[in-house]
């Protein structure tokens, strides 16, 4: 097929009316199919089913510190947990605070002690007239949602395929004291799939900020999540915490993760790493906020995974589930639109999303009319700060979910929408 | 023995240097005693060990609405969970959010959100010069620890037998504005072991508060801990979340509650119960904050419990192991003290604590002495706002951790120390 905007009127007509009645047809079969979370599909959970036996009322319930697991103690974490979490975090335990099961939790507690109480002794930012945060775009809806509900105004910044635009960045950070933080998925990002490389890891850690307390939200959500077995295929990252304290600026990193998509979503393990300040700082907050999380649950993690070897293990039967999914994404848009010259997506190596750019202005409708063809896909505009796609073109594919067949079905809805939607708007022209 | 201020010079010299002689014996011996938390015992946390089998790798983890609790999804609670917490809270599901594990937790994120966003819709409280809490003392120092934290200004209100001094109340809520909340452990106070009574609640029920936002922080972490099996030994309480609706200001109370101390601490379930505007309102910040809790461990204190009849049991149980303990610090200080004139303490039938006052301007020195001799308890002064205890003379005893043959020891320190101090401060005048 020739590209679309090559066809004449005629050709574009007959097209638009074979896909009219395709997409009637389809419509009226009343479908359902989800692509717009990330969230591991069935098969994955199984994976961590042994997490279900490997505590039980014979087991040895106390930590390495000789404390009772079911009673209350130790607010950050008990230390062969924060050993489990250092081993793919790759960081130190003295480094590490282990909250209860949500990262994300975490980043919007971290957030509220930077307005209520500010960062390691400054002016709370909910005192400041105006707070403002650096946003790589597209990126994670809840990122922007939590600034949002904080009050704090976002700025975009271009994600290209080695990471954000660091001189961008680097003239806001260190001329404009209102910049405190920045949202970062430096690995197999959400919704892109690109990785930070080594130089732009570096030039984060070699930031001067103007506001002390300006912070890095290093959401490290995909660390441990490659789609492929051979290392060549993996992207890897520098350590962030390492560098910035190599560099002299141990305080400007707060680095998230979790087990969510390891083991049970909403049931897992999360935590933070940074600075021995920091943990300091945060871990006033946590003392007055609670007398401990889930010490049974950390004990649950610890056991199960062992060690890194096992971790390792573990994540590739979960690329396995997740890699066919992928190619089939892969695939099928290649198939379906690569010859059309109206779309372009991303190829990610990890992380739970592909990143689709349909034409400029049809974001909106090509969800619109999925969803009347009974294929729910993330809002328009999510990956965007106040849901504001400026180009109304970016789509976050989600395809870990839906078992394969239903996939592909999901997805021929989606190519022939698409298709339907850009003919469209080339005829309006 | 005689009161000691009715003991002449010679006695009271005689009486002293006895009891420095034993004192000294005590702190030589090395001893390690802790009274300092309402921490369950090994016994307690043995009872709920049915949970780490309940539920395993056979089980269907799907709750009700068909959702699997291995997954993301459903922010405020399986519909389960609510029911079960429903049944000792007294409240309808449609008013319950259920959290984490923790209840001081949801008090600390809610007051978050009332400083952040403020309550539905009225002035964040960070915005409004002075926000003021009303605090019934002595109370929980964690409550205080959070209004501390939060930079909101404390007013003690007295605490008497049936609840605090609610003319006081009334006219600090109803004519001033500032005056945002006021902490209640409405059952077996935290340290009294008080009880409101009916008119109490109603009282509470009939605030007209000056300040629209005004919050009553009802926490009834005590709502299911009798002591005693026989009903009429039982304190019960006018359920406020309803009380309030039926007087036409749903809208006044939050109430919290946990199974830290009925399953194991830390590892429980936690709930708020509140109006259906609070809780959409309160749902607002959670949305943003969580994608869920932990429904897994929804779901196995759900299967744990079953019914209302299996809770009341199992907490029988508790309370069969508490009250041995409960008497024992009655039978002892009793015994050793209650002829001398020099305290007086609570009798309280359920909850965590016996509140001990001693002579004025003793407390400090008395907790001082006792970890001298190895018996931990809490600081004095917790029980009061920024640790200022105006009579220094208020000691919380907590006997619920430590073995019944320990507890006994610890007793017998604390009521020599108490002596001791006591014949000193007298002897000073």
């Amino acid at each position: 097929m020739k590209k679309y905007i090559e066809l004449s009127k005629e050709e574009l007509i007959k097209e638009k009316n074979k896909l009219e009645k395709e997409f009637e047809n389809v419509r009226t079969k009343g479908l359902s199919f989800d692509m717009s979370r990330g969230k591991p599909c069935k098969e994955q959970l199984d994976l961590s089913m042994g997490m279900m036996d490997i505590l039980n009322s014979k087991s040895d319930l106390r930590c390495e510190q000789g404390i009772d697991c079911r009673n209350y103690g130790i607010v950050d974490g008990i230390i062969e947990a924060k050993r489990f979490m250092g081993l793919f975090m790759e960081n130190e335990t003295k480094n590490i605070i282990i909250y209860g099961a949500s990262s994300l939790n975490i980043m919007f507690d971290t957030i509220a002690h930077c307005m209520i109480k500010g960062v390691l002794g400054e002016t709370p930012w909910c005192k400041i007239p105006k707070v403002k945060f650096l946003c790589p775009v597209p990126g994670y809806d809840r990122h922007f949602a939590i600034c949002e509900y904080f009050g704090i105004e976002m700025i975009n910044i271009p994600l290209y395929e080695n990471g954000p635009d660091m001189d961008m960045i680097r003239n806001y950070v260190e001329n404009d004291d209102s910049i405190k933080g920045i949202w970062c998925v430096p690995k197999y990002s959400n919704p892109l799939g690109y990785s930070y490389c080594d130089d732009t890891v570096r030039q984060f850690a070699l930031l001067k900020p103007k506001a002390k307390d300006f912070r890095i939200f290093w959401d490290n959500a995909y660390c441990m999540h490659h789609l492929y077995p051979n290392k060549k295929d993996q992207d890897y990252l520098i350590e962030i915490v390492a560098e910035c304290e190599r560099v002299g600026s141990p305080d400007m990193v707060y680095k998230f993760a979790s087990t969510s998509k390891m083991t049970f979503p909403g049931a897992g393990l999360a935590a933070i790493a940074t600075s021995e300040n920091n943990i300091k700082d945060l871990e006033e907050q946590l003392r007055i906020q609670i007398i401990g999380h889930d010490k049974l649950n950390q004990l649950r993690h610890v056991s199960f995974f062992k060690d890194i070897d096992h971790i390792i293990a573990h994540m590739m039967k979960h690329a396995n589930i997740l890699r066919p999914k992928f190619e089939l994404v892969f695939d099928t848009l290649e198939k379906e639109l690569s010859s059309l010259g109206i779309a372009s997506w991303t190829k990610p190596k990890g992380g739970y999303f592909i990143s689709f750019n349909s034409m400029n202005g049809t974001a909106k409708e090509i969800i619109k009319c999925c969803a009347e063809a009974g294929l729910k896909i993330t809002p328009a505009g999510a990956t965007y700060p106040y849901h504001k796609d400026p180009n109304d073109s970016n789509i976050r594919i989600a395809p870990s979910f839906p078992e394969l067949y239903d996939l592909k079905e999901a997805l021929l809805i989606f190519c022939l929408v698409v298709k339907l939607v850009s003919i469209k708007k080339i005829m309006e022209k």
